[in-house]
């Protein structure tokens, strides 16, 4: 029986919402501030795993965690003019400590580039020094006018990674770029959410960047969600904020950058994606409990005893195998009721096991991704659990990539194209000429947002034309409801 | 070679910028707002650990991990009447998103009773769902009148541990108060630093607790600094935010709480109390390299040859000790730069290994704590290793512990107390009636701030009297010059 999706695409914004209360994640809503909310235990504990292995590739990259103050001064943040201008009517500002108002307001970070290139300023004077590459995982704040959602359009963005790196020339600061890119797939493919990348086209790029890319992914119900972006930064902080090195041949200039953020938007499509009308279905690298065991019950004392003394084994082997499990003894709680609460959190795997299986010395599995129930003998249980833990972790990502591809559409007119995104929303995909006003043209006539171009010109477009001119095509464009 | 302490305690305050500094730990002073600074990547790694094991402990006496929005309105914060009063002065408010006035202005969180109180009343409903352990780990701002310092007084405090329970009844938030108490005794204990523990008295409780237990320490200065707190909060805030609970009985009553908390300034102490004149000392658990090991420069392709593959055995072993080590290769820099680069950096065990100790098979061993060197055996470095690391945890806390316990006085009599604060610092013991006159009255004329009194009666006052009054003393009074 294979899960099923329905409510899940139809009605998305409610399964959302529903899921993120029924699997205790995040409590949204009843906060008295609006597009703020509370992680909850659970919701915490997936969150935890989520930052363990973005920390891990980024270690591993070369990257140094490090902490800035959540408070910038005003002047700091009108330094570079670009940078000010896209976040302005988005800042929260402290203007009082106390009763006494401050000499200089204070913004709550929207992001970080002008407060870490102010101290840049002081740590990096040669070429020597370089590449640095600096991150750090904080909150962010941004007045958003558009309506709030939990996890995806927050006023309080909770799980903010946002690198900063420096280098020497802008060959390097693009290979940084390409680099992050490599690493962001790494993250997104361990935790089996599908993107596409895309170079955001001029007039969509970060405020402050001479160019974007940026990870997409397609929600339940079609609309396309940013989750995530690499920005080339150039010269662009380090001029204002003169961050000034020392080149090999003794010349002086000024240093060049990159930045590249994830947010609370992964989880938010972790938790979107794997789903169904169960409710999360969590690849087993960040369940908080990767194998839950619940008992079915005994009837008699002698019966129960033995039944108990056989779960003691199944734990003993859980253990063995490093695994995050746990053993549901809820008396007051029957199993039913216990399958649904372990499957709408999310649990990848559940282990059965009453009288029966004890006398046997068997035990029923259940995969969360396709709701699988398959008998394995105790004894064998070390040597297949790992392999089924991991058909849970490619049946969810396949699952995941073959929605997306769905949802990816080549069309050729703008007519065509119109109609897809009416239906079906999703992606599509025309030949492009590359001009800026045959892109703005297309987003009006296909009433949609233009997300950008492949990184490399697709084979498809190759003999075809612009749409919107007529001339010959250099890539694709893409387009697409956002959120 | 015992380490010299001069510089440390005789111009601690300056030591210890020098030590943030010198160790790459906290970049204070040069970020443009008055009270906030930067973790740099060796001190992040220095708190990352601090901070898991706060987690571990934490976490395996039931607590669970949560994470709560930083803005709390204006309405919320003022709904416990002694509690804002408490912070009324010390609160940064944000008044505007973007350039729109908000209806309600928003604290930066000082703190959390308000904010968790409130969402408890959604959450718990019955005695059956109690205890409750929840903690988050934030940053807090108090917009600090006294003169600020790093990692002590700070107007950003980033890593703020505070933890908020829920209980059925008076005692049950009794027990969670001696709970706490000896949770954070393990985590101070794992740490190495020394503590003496009061009840504060009356008057310097926390704003909105039935009582205040504290975790003081005795700063190289003398002066004494708070570094952790417990606090029974009764129904002070379950009152006014409505936290009401079914009892057995079927009755309905508000719940109790408690509330508990730790700070950055538990890494100032870390950092301050173990340290020397050569800089930081680390305990092994949380020191982000345990083992450094130094390279001695050889003479010749063929020596330089045999040493690296010397080298190269000692880090499989380290590798197999499971230990985080770093060999440090760097060409340009001489080992005596290395060693006092390292040495202040605090790494508890040096490995140095030149051409001389490649061909014996020996390496010598140096600890930071006592700065003593050993020669190993390399075959018995898997067994001897663990062992020194051990001896350097156990000689940092006995260090930190007897400093702390000279800085300890007891004395009968007023004057006595007030030439040993002027002279010495550290905290003088005076026996006391109890009387809240008597206590304020000392205060006054010992110059000194009260801490409060121990948890149990000390046996020394037994026959004694309140020197202020003459009234048989029924405990202990300390009071220290507090930071």
């Amino acid at each position: 029986m294979p899960a099923k999706r329905e409510r899940w695409s139809r009605e998305f914004s409610r399964w959302f919402d529903w899921v993120l209360e029924e699997a205790g994640i995040y409590d949204y809503g009843r906060y008295p501030v609006k597009g703020m909310g509370v992680w909850l235990p659970y919701g915490f504990q997936i969150r935890r795993r989520v930052i363990e292995l973005v920390r891990r590739v980024l270690d591993g990259a070369g990257h140094e965690e490090v902490l800035f103050p959540l408070l910038i001064p005003e002047t700091l943040l009108r330094r570079e003019s670009e940078h000010i201008r896209g976040f302005e009517g988005e800042v929260y500002w402290v203007a009082h400590g106390g009763s006494e108002p401050l000499d200089v307001r204070l913004a709550l970070r929207p992001t970080s580039e002008t407060s870490i290139s102010y101290m840049e300023s002081f740590w990096i004077k040669s070429y020597k020094q370089l590449p640095r590459r600096f991150y750090q995982i904080v909150s962010i704040f941004r007045y958003e006018t558009k309506a709030t959602r939990p996890l995806i359009r927050l006023r309080e963005v909770t799980t903010f990674k946002e690198a900063h790196t420096v280098h020497a020339s802008f060959e390097d600061a693009d290979r940084q770029v390409a680099e992050a890119i490599e690493l962001y797939k790494r993250i997104f493919d361990e935790l089996g959410i599908p993107y596409a990348v895309s170079r955001r086209p001029e007039w969509d790029k970060f405020a402050g960047a001479v160019y974007t890319v940026a990870f997409d992914t397609v929600m339940p119900d079609g609309r396309v969600l940013q989750i995530g972006t690499v920005h080339h930064l150039g010269q662009n902080f380090t001029i204002p904020f003169e961050v000034r090195i020392q080149l090999p041949d003794e010349s002086l200039d000024y240093a060049w950058q990159t930045s590249y953020g994830l947010s609370d938007r992964v989880i938010a499509s972790l938790i979107a994606l794997h789903g169904d009308d169960r409710g999360a279905a969590l690849p087993p690298a960040v369940a908080p409990i990767q194998v839950v065991v619940v008992p079915i019950p005994a009837r008699g004392e002698e019966q129960a005893r033995r039944l108990e003394e056989y779960i003691g084994e199944v734990e003993e082997r859980l253990r063995r195998l490093g695994l995050r499990y746990h053993v549901d003894r809820r008396e007051e709680v029957r199993p039913g009721r216990k399958f649904y609460e372990w499957e709408a959190r999310g649990v990848p795997v559940r282990i059965e096991a009453g009288p029966k299986e004890a006398e046997t010395r068997t035990l029923v599995v259940a995969r969360r991704d396709t709701l699988e129930k398959t008998v394995v003998k105790l004894e064998e249980l070390e040597e297949k659990l790992p392999g089924i833990l991991e058909d849970v972790a490619r049946g969810l990502r396949e699952r995941a990539w073959s929605w997306l591809r769905s949802k990816v559409k080549r069309v050729e007119g703008v007519e065509e194209a119109g109609r897809a995104i009416e239906e079906e929303r999703g992606i599509v995909e025309l030949p492009w000429c590359g001009n800026e006003e045959c892109g703005k043209r297309l987003e009006e006539e296909v009433d949609a947002a233009v997300l950008g171009s492949p990184l490399e010109r697709p084979e498809w477009v190759r003999g075809k034309r612009c749409p919107v001119c007529g001339r010959p095509a250099v890539t694709s464009i893409r387009l697409a409801k956002t959120y």
